[in-house]
This record gives structure tokens, C-alpha cells and sequence, in this order.
């Protein structure tokens, strides 16, 4: 079931995924989509939105049938959230048809979680075969976050509830998973004795679009930092699990987020930059600052662009610096971790002048997927010269024939495979996602308290100066592909 | 200067190398060869000579013009390395040229070593200009060889004297070399911690051809353990040098050679494995057992295989085995180095089931030079199992365009260029010679005292089962590429 299934998450992003899964067989023949909306559509009317919202976005092999064989799963059903008798109605519905698991996805915004999650379980539809998926913000604090997850608690058990993070569904963080504990090549140097810092990006080109009055109340720490690059951050520190079970590997990401070093009031200031875009360009064609943006305030101070330096202090990391950055209207979308391995001790060779220092892994996860691996090779021929080159671990041949061209999974697509499957791992705990609101809230209280605007860059760069100065102080740089 | 320019190396090998290096002006303009031999040929014969045996092997590149720059550097002159008025011939010739850098490469059997050196010594072609270059076999044990160099010392400084291994000359080899000490990635993985062996294979297809009197005298033990195979091991195993200079490298391998763990005369039928082909198939055809092979004793005791495990006793590492094994008429020419890492500690993730536990680093000299790394990564798309995969760390795409095609230089015009410029890095010292020699002493003397044949195996095999039993006792397996 997706609440907000006329939605703009619905039509671009969850519907396409179930379509992929449907064409490659992952749903059970049975399965069925009830996409629940407060508006007042007909069955046919909501099928000729999907045909004109969703299916051209398709790939081309959305053939005719292909399609009617999937809308032939969904149902469409007006509910509101703060009507107790379109419940009534669903409950009936899911009764009907007895299914063993029940997957409500609430893509709303989170002030109708609470009162979802008390209809349904007024409804019944709280047994432990239905599961519950969370999409952010899920509040704006650890108080407000506190509060709802308190009450969907009052209805639903914690391994009920799926707090999604798509960045954790991504093929290219799963690898990382698998290269770290399924070879013994890279546990050896993935520690502070060999790694010097540690950077994530998530850029966007993009500015706040139509979504100005919703995210003026939000800013980029909110909506980027809290969530999405903490729980990268968790996946590149993480100490190997137990197992691959969703607690052991949840148990680590907490253990990270608590070792993460408390940003004190008196430290924000020199640890974290604020920054707002004013008017630029983007794809060569100019475009205005945030302030000008529609259903923004004129003298808004929300921030569009964060840069953290964020330490964890344990006997693997003590020392070195993990560079957090997000904005919008970047130079250009990108979302990387990059692994900086020190220099070699000694160098033996002379180096080649277009060579940055040191081994660099790149894990790239948007605009396309890879992991990369920058190191020095001999330059062919009599010569002792070295030369940099790059590896792609994620596209290499396997052995025996080539199998270049299986299908890549989504990431909503694994997330929601894995709901449907019970599968915890790869969503967001109650106590981690406490816990990376407790590490945010001293930045909050800083800025709120301080009289200093967000300091301003331009449209189409890479963020204020002031970004640039952050890893410059320890002799780094942010990394540029070249 | 060539002495031997008649024979199958100078035809072979050396004036090949000489051309391609030619071809990409390498060579200094004015730089001429001089062929030396005991055959009475004019300069006419001489050069159709190489008309018909060396020009056919070179590349279609090789035009006539080409051709014909290259030949007009050769001058033939015959000596005879028991007469001395070649000599004073020669030293005439070599004086009127007045070139600074002087190049013998005697590749001549080494009982024509000491009389050649002694009559350029006689005619003042020893002063600090001349390079003298010597191939193996330099001797038949410890005794022998130092009986040589001794001599050679009389009249040449240890710094004139280039012993060549040409397997040292390989891209691949020097690659390792930039691999290990250029970047941060492998060093901390190069130790006993994470290194589980390390297999050396210089394994050829053919038999002993027509140099079956040659052999018979000589064995596997002494044609390819002694120089090339325990080269190789020091290659792998040695320490990073102070610098690139010729002795720190020099330096580093004689600590290895030092640090290999003596094998007692009684521990010789343990950790060596003895054997000589008998009649089988080479590339479908049935092919002669050795000891029928043409001017091979009937009754020889000589080995055509050997295969050794051996310890480097130092801190990085004791307990690691080395195996080595060289053989003729095994099942296909491959010369490799295995680096077999140890499996994960604890493995997360379900296994594919075509994988052997381990990463692995395969370094393939022979017949294509590569260096390939093993590993396990996720297999794509909605699942967590791993595949294997396969990269070549030399054939990746330099950053920035590629460059694929640029051209190799091969082992014998690298090291040719090398002795020109008086680069001794890749040459044996004389106190490394003398140290492979004492060490592989104890299995000379035990096989001498010994009335066991040397164990029987099929031509066009591995090698006698004793040799796969050589690392099973430890649970390790020669690597086979699948």
C-alpha cells in the first residue's frame, strides 16, 4: 500500500521500482499495489495519471502488455489520513484478501504518521504481518523525531518499522560491504595508520525546484546531513559485524554514530560552514539565489549548502578527519565517497607531475554508479617513471565469460524488495537515527543562536570559500575527478 | 661488441632486442655492433646470415631502409677466443673509434669467460669504458662459479661486470617493483600477517631440443633455481630499498638470499622434489622420455624438474612458504608468481562455490606478461552473494585518454640499455651469485650422495605427484588458472 500514491515519491520514484520488480519476476503473482490518496479519483482516472506520469519514464521495454499485466496489480483507494472511514474501508479490503504480508508505505509528509499509524491500528491493520515504511524528514529535531517515533511505537513494534534511507540501497555501498568483508585486501589499510581522510559529497545541480516553502523550514543539514551522509559516514567506519543480520550490522552503525566526536557550541563555528547560493548559473543558463526562489522568504537564513569536518574517536579512526559536504546548486551532481590513503612512506620513484599523493579509492553513487581505485602504475617501456591510472573493481569482467550486462537493481527497488522480504538491515534504527539527531543538535543550537547569515556562494560553484578552507587547514584538499 | 654473434642467443635474442631498440632511437647514432665469432665469415656472409635468420622474425615493420640503417652499425670480425690476434685486431678497431662506452656481452659458454677476459685485458679493452656482460651458466656450484669470477676480477672492477638474468629485464617483474614501493595499497599487505604463499612456476613445454648434451651435464636445479627462480623470490620477498640505486636494490636481495632458511642434506627428500620426464605428449603428438632424447646419457640421473619449499627466515616472513618449481615438458610454458593471501578471518557472506578461499595476486611473465589480482565482489544486482572477479592492475586505462597501444620494450633490450648507460640495478652482484649458489649446495650434494632416480612423470604434465604433495602437506595447491 503506498500512502501517497499520487504523489510526486509515488510517481517518479516507488511505482517505477515496483515495475522493475514486477518485470523481473520478484513479486509474488498475487501481490497487489493498493495506492491510497486523499484525492477523489476513480480507478480508471488514477491508471490514466500513471499512464501519462509514470510510464513514459519507463525504458523502452514497457511494452504493451507488460504494462497492463502491472496496473492490473494496483487499486486505487481515497483515503484521507484524518478520515476514520476510508480505513474502515481499507481494513475490509486487506481483510479480503487475507495476504500474509502488508506493506504500508506512508510516502507523506510526517505529520501524517501519526495519524496513519493510529487509524490502522484502530483498524486492526497493526498484526505483525504488516510493516511499516517511514519515508524523511522524520522531524526536524531529536525531540520532534522523539515524538513520533514514541507514538508509531504505541502501534507498531520497532522490526515493524522501515525507515528508509535510499543511499543504503545503493549497488555501489553494498559492494563496499563486499569488498571490505568478503576480501582480505582492504581491511588491512581501511584504518588510521593508511587512510588520511575520509570525504563524502552529496551535490546537487539543482536548486529547491518547486519545493521552496517546504524546504525553507528545512535546510541541507536537516534534509542531507542527519540522514544520508551520517549513515554513509556509518558504512565506511563501521567495524566488520558478526554477521550480515540486521542488528549486527545496525549494532556497528550505532557504535559509529556514538563515537562520533560531539561538535561542542564553541566549535561549530570552526568545524562546520553554513552556506546559502545567490544568483549563478546552472547549465550555462543564469538562475537566482535562494532567497529569490519562489515561496522562499526574502531574508531567509536556511542554509542550501553544509560542510562538516566530523571525527571518530575510536582505536580505528582517532585522527583522522571525515569531511561531510552537501549543497544545492552545485558546479554538478554528484554523490562520492573518496577514501584518501596517505602518501607512501618514502618515495622511491619519481612521481608524475599530475599526480595527486597518495592511493585514492572513489566510490561514486551518482550521476553513475562505480568504485574506483586510483594508484600508480609503471609507465610502459624502458623507464622507471610511474604513471597514475584507475581502476573500476565494480566493472571488472568476472572470471570465465563476461556477464557485463546483468541488470542493475534500484535502489528504491532493493529497499522496497527487502520490506516486502523483512529484511531490517539496511533501514534506520530508532537509536541510530536518536542518535544522529543528538550529534546535529549543537550545530542547530549554534546557528540558531548566532546572528551570522549563512555565507553566500554562487550558483554553480562548489560551495563558499570558507568549504575549500576546511580541509586546507589539514593540508587536504576536496577531491576532484580529473 | 658480441662475442658468440654467431650463435642462437646473438640470433635469437640479442640483435633483435638491438633492432627494436634501434627502431625507437634508443641507440646512440654513431653507435655501432660489432659481431664476434670464430667462424671464418666475410662481412657479406655475415649479413645474409642475419638476412635469413634474424630479419624473418622481426616485426612486418621491419622494412628494407630500416633494415638497412640497422646493418650498416654491424661490422663481423672473426676471433677466436684461444688466439690472440683477434684480438689485437679488435683492440685496434675499438680504439680508432675512441667510443667512451665500450659493451662485451659474452654470449659464449663460460669456459671462454676467463681466456676472453684475460686477452682484452692483454690489449687494453678493459679500461673504465668497457662493460663486460656475462650469461649464465656462470659455473656448475659454488666452487666453480667462484673460480670464474675470481678470474674475471683479475682484470675487470665488480662494477664492470654485468651478470645477466633476463627474467629481471620483464615489464611485468619491474611492474611489481612500482606496484610494492610506489603505492601505499600493497605493503602492508606484503607480510606474513596476510600472505598465507607465494608459488614461482617457470614451467616450459618443450624438452631439452638439441641441447640435450648441454643439459645432461647441467639439470633444472642449476639451469633455472640458482639464478632465475631464486631472483624472482627475492624480487617478491625483498625489503623496500634505500633508493633505486643499483646496489641498495642489490643490497636488499642479498639479505634475502641470506635470510633463506638453510635445507639440511637430511631434509632434502622432504622440501625438494626431483624428477625427470618420461615419454608422453607435447601438443598432441607423443614425444621421447628424456633419457632418449639425442645426446642424453641413457642412464642419466639428470633432473628436468624441480620443485622446492622454501622459508625466508626474517620478521616479515618466517612461516610462509615459498614454493618453486621449474620444469620441461610440463603442460604449458607459463612462468607466474603467486601471491596467495589468506582468506578473511571470518567469511559474512555466502561463498560462490567456483572460488578458492583467498584473494590472489598472479604476476604471469611468460607467455603474456600480466599482473592479475583475484578477488570476490557482490554479485549484482538484488542479492548478497559474491562472484569472483579478475583485474589486470598493467593493462588498466591510464587516467585521462588511453594509451593502450603503447609499445613494450622486451626483457633483452631493456637490460641492453641498461648495461649502455652503466645501470647495474638489474645485474647479479657477484656476492649474490655466490649466496644462491651456497644455498642450493646441501641438494647438490644430497642428490650426488643419493641412489634415488629422480622421480619419473609423464612429458606434457605438472610434474611427478611428489610435487603436488609438496604444498598439500600444508594445505596449500599449485595455482591453476581457470
Amino acid at each position: 500500500m503506498l500512502f501517497g500514491g499520487t504523489g510526486d515519491l509515488a510517481t517518479r520514484k516507488l511505482l517505477p521500482a515496483l515495475f522493475d520488480a514486477h518485470c523481473v519476476g520478484s513479486l509474488h503473482p498475487r501481490g497487489r499495489i493498493l495506492a491510497l490518496g486523499s484525492q477523489p479519483l476513480g480507478q480508471d482516472a488514477y491508471l490514466a495519471m500513471l499512464e501519462s506520469k509514470v510510464r513514459p519514464a519507463l525504458p523502452a521495454a514497457a511494452a504493451a502488455e507488460v504494462w497492463q499485466a502491472f496496473v492490473a496489480r494496483i487499486l486505487y483507494l481515497q483515503v484521507d489520513a484524518n478520515a476514520p472511514e476510508g480505513f474502515d474501508a481499507l481494513a475490509e479490503l486487506v481483510r479480503a484478501r487475507a495476504a500474509p504480508v502488508v506493506v504500508f508505505y506512508l510516502a507523506t509528509g510526517p505529520q501524517l504518521f501519526v495519524p496513519i499509524c493510529e487509524q490502522l491500528a484502530r483498524t486492526g491493520l497493526n498484526h505483525a504481518g504488516v510493516r511499516i515504511v517511514l519515508e524523511k524528514p522524520l522531524g526536524h529535531d531529536l525531540a520532534s523525531s522523539d515524538a513520533i517515533n514514541s507514538a508509531v511505537a504505541q502501534h507498531f513494534a520497532e522490526d515493524q518499522i522501515y525507515r528508509i534511507d535510499h543511499y543504503l540501497g545503493k549497488e555501489s555501498v553494498q559492494n563496499l560491504m563486499a569488498m571490505r568483508f568478503g576480501n582480505v585486501l582492504f581491511e588491512p589499510l581501511w584504518r588510521r595508520e593508511w587512510v588520511r581522510d575520509v570525504q563524502i559529497t552529496i551535490a546537487e545541480e539543482i536548486g529547491v525546484e518547486k519545493r521552496g516553502a517546504f524546504y525553507d523550514g528545512i535546510g541541507a543539514l536537516r534534509d542531507m546531513v542527519q540522514n544520508h551522509l551520517l549513515q554513509l559516514l556509518c558504512m565506511v567506519a563501521m567495524e566488520p559485524p558478526a554477521s550480515l543480520s540486521e542488528d549486527a550490522i545496525r549494532d556497528e552503525k550505532l557504535k559509529i554514530l556514538k563515537a562520533l566526536k560531539p561538535i561542542e557550541l564553541n566549535e561549530v563555528a570552526e568545524k562546520v560552514v553554513r552556506g546559502q547560493y545567490c544568483r549563478g548559473a546552472a547549465a550555462g543558463d543564469a538562475v537566482p539565489g535562494y532567497v529569490n526562489e519562489p515561496a522562499v522568504a526574502p531574508d531567509s537564513q536556511t542554509e542550501t549548502f553544509v560542510a562538516i569536518k566530523a571525527e571518530v574517536a575510536n582505536w580505528r579512526w582517532a585522527g583522522v578527519p571525515f569531511y561531510l559536504r552537501t549543497g544545492k546548486r552545485m558546479q554538478s551532481r554528484v554523490a562520492e565517497i573518496v577514501i584518501q590513503f596517505r602518501d607512501v612512506p618514502y618515495s622511491l620513484f619519481p612521481r608524475p607531475l599530475d599526480h595527486e599523493p597518495g592511493n585514492r579509492l572513489v566510490i561514486t553513487l551518482q550521476p553513475e554508479e562505480s568504485i574506483r581505485l586510483h594508484f600508480l602504475v609503471k609507465h610502459p617501456g624502458d623507464t622507471q617513471a610511474l604513471q597514475p591510472a584507475t581502476l573500476d573493481l565494480q566493472r571488472m569482467l568476472p572470471r570465465g565469460q563476461g556477464n557485463r550486462n546483468e541488470r542493475k537493481t534500484g535502489a528504491y527497488e532493493r529497499l522496497l524488495l527487502d520490506v516486502i522480504r523483512g529484511r531490517l538491515g539496511l533501514f534506520v534504527r530508532r537509536d541510530e537515527q536518536a542518535q544522529a539527531w543528538r550529534w546535529v543538535a549543537p550545530i542547530q543550537q549554534a546557528w540558531a543562536q548566532s546572528n551570522l547569515a549563512p555565507k553566500l556562494y554562487t550558483a554553480g560553484t562548489w560551495g563558499p570559500a570558507a568549504s575549500s578552507a576546511l580541509p586546507s587547514r589539514d593540508g587536504a584538499v576536496w577531491h576532484e575527478e580529473l
